[in-house]
């Protein structure tokens, strides 16, 4: 078994997708999180609303509440 | 009678479906979870959205917030 | 006076119609909760969607979160 | 002063009305609830759903979280 | 400095209107309140959806939960 | 560093823009708050619904739960 | 890595986009916040609706529930 934390751990310095409610997607590579919050820390980040890549950002704060799901 | 978090417990390792607010369904098999906000992690999860196949992930970390139902 | 989770204890090994936000229901017999969360474990549930039976499960886990009633 | 639990306490074995957030109301004897979620049980519920008799319930668990008023 | 709760207890035993989220609206005299939910005790109430007085309660238990002010 | 509360509190007396969910927007006098809950008192306030001024209250109570942001 | 809240304290008295629930967004400089409810204050804040300049604000608290992200 592999908790989500864990997992979340594991995925420090890699790229992962983070879909937030409202038809809004985040592609960057994880540079923090919080606990038990869930905010992360993203690093190059690509902000992409409804398929459309809208802005990039060198760092973004997202907060754990609107998250939808992970995907290391 | 069978507690949910026993019932979850019990469906490790098996292919599950988890729907979501918004009608965005899951189907993987599940990796891990945690207590008590049911975030769950899936392997080889198809993320299907109003009946279509969206994406694939190899694993994906789902917030409990946002689950409707799981069905193992 | 009948608390509701003395009535929801009484309810085990009945079949129970469970009313979601977003006009979902689930039939199912009630196979176990949990506390303070009221989530619930159904055995041979239907899901109707807007009065429509959308799926079929033999054991499903839905959140109380969704809940709005739950009838006996 | 009136506090609102003993209102409701007060209102056991009575006839209730029940409205819910998106244009559910419930009719019925206020037979049991609990704290601090004021979750309820009706009896002889009346289900109405934007001003039409939808459903009746011999008992149903109404969770607190949806309710806007209680009317004794 | 008049903090919101010395406030609200000053207004028992006055008309107040109470707003609540979706547009409906309750004036009636302040009977009770519990802390910290501010859920409220309204006697002879009128319930006013979207400027249209729609019922009259003698007496209703509103849930602060869905409250966005209360004007003494 | 000003920390939220404290920017709040010197705000006392003066008049403030309170903006809530749902397009409806305060402007009045503070005259207390609470904590955590950051509910609000505003005097002599002016309710504005989607840029229409809508009503003026004597005093009101806002809850903190709406707040999107205040404006001293 | 990079907690959320080291990264917000390191981005104090720089500007920063804080995006809000309902297409909302601040332009501002990061003058304080509070912990673990990340309300924030900024100054000289531009607000803008669906990419239109709104108003300017000298200082404003915006409530921590609302934010999506914050972008250094």
């Amino acid at each position: 078994m592999e908790k989500p934390l864990k997992l979340l751990h594991a995925s420090l310095n890699n790229r992962v997708i983070v879909e937030l409610r409202g038809g809004v997607e985040y592609q960057g590579v994880l540079d923090g999180y919080d606990v038990p919050h869930m905010n992360l820390v993203l690093k190059n980040a690509d902000e992409i609303v409804h398929s459309d890549k809208k802005s990039k950002h060198d760092k973004v704060i997202v907060r754990g509440d609107n998250i939808i799901y992970i995907s290391p």
